[in-house]
């Protein structure tokens, strides 16, 4: 197979700007809170925990389409920054910046796999199948481990009531419900130790 | 369904643990150079890879399978630390050490879940397979192209030659062929440029 080079360097420009997602910083903690979570990062952490949580689903998933969407879900935060999610007003904008940068990096790549990508992209965000439900729930549930296991991480920062987590947790009683009860304990648990407030 | 409290809390601790990876420090830079790359989010970046590059691959893979070696193949780093390709000594005890680990992280999985993790590992180790072989060029590649990106990153800051890193390289050219030619141009360029010795 000869390279068809205009293509090929499509694809290491996508690959290079992909390296920019490891200074994205997130809001959350690393467990010992020795410095905040990047991006990249929690992509790594979260696809790793859909291969350990598998089982878990409510019904059989493509799971490599979950490996793939979970990879690909914080790419866009290169070009809109990571918004976080009690953060009211950077959350007003938040669809309309996120769906430019979706066009810019995704654009970056040949036709083809460019709307594989954002096609991925869209149904993480859609929410819509399974599979996005799933990904979407460990999204969820990784930052409140990061959060419990860091003394309450960006819950007790920022000085979050457990009414408001209950509802950013909700995604995972509909996409992962075997593991709702275990998120209520986590949370019933985080306000007993003082990681958050009732 | 009602959770296996024991199972669930083996899966956690494991998920947990995993966090480690974060701060396991490789020798390569991220590409602005502002400092050196974590094996986490290596991982991250080496599996996003094989999504944009699949269609390289000499041969129909198992492209799950493919994915779910990129992002284990460095857990063991977090008991037996980064080993630098071109360190000598460390890489005398490199397979013992990483053995011993192992058996211990994966170990703290569910017996069925811990030998999935097992084989898979053990299956990139060898290089046997043509998913195998497919992950292991990828994770040569990323570090060309990371180096490439800072002005010869270790090849520069630990005096590399040319041939020692041909030889790096050579995987590469049994695992995706196609991609070869293009790694020979890119190690030509990087003498060129002064990024890497004759």
């Amino acid at each position: 197979m000869s390279l068809d080079m205009n293509r090929i360097k499509q694809q290491i420009t996508f690959i290079e700007c992909l390296d920019q997602l490891k200074q994205v910083i997130r809001q959350n903690l690393v467990m010992d809170e020795s410095r905040r979570e990047n991006s990249a990062e929690h992509s790594w952490h979260i696809a790793s925990m859909a291969m350990v949580l598998a089982e878990y689903a409510p019904q059989t998933l493509d799971q490599l389409r979950v490996l793939k969407m979970l990879l690909l879900h914080d790419v866009i935060e290169i070009e809109a920054g990571d918004t976080f999610c009690f953060d009211v007003e950077g959350n007003q904008d938040k669809e309309v910046r996120e769906e430019l940068a979706a066009e810019k990096l995704f654009g970056l790549l040949p036709a083809d796999l460019g709307i594989e990508f954002r096609l991925l992209w869209d149904e993480f965000e859609a929410g819509g199948s399974p599979e996005a439900r799933f990904a979407n729930s460990l999204d969820r549930f990784q930052v409140l481990l990061q959060n419990f296991n860091t003394r309450g991480g960006t819950w007790r920062i920022h000085n979050i009531e457990k009414a408001r987590v209950v509802e950013r947790m909700l995604p995972i009683k509909e996409g992962i419900p075997a593991l709702w009860p275990l998120v209520e304990d986590y949370l019933e648990e985080a306000c007993v130790k003082g990681f958050l407030k009732e």
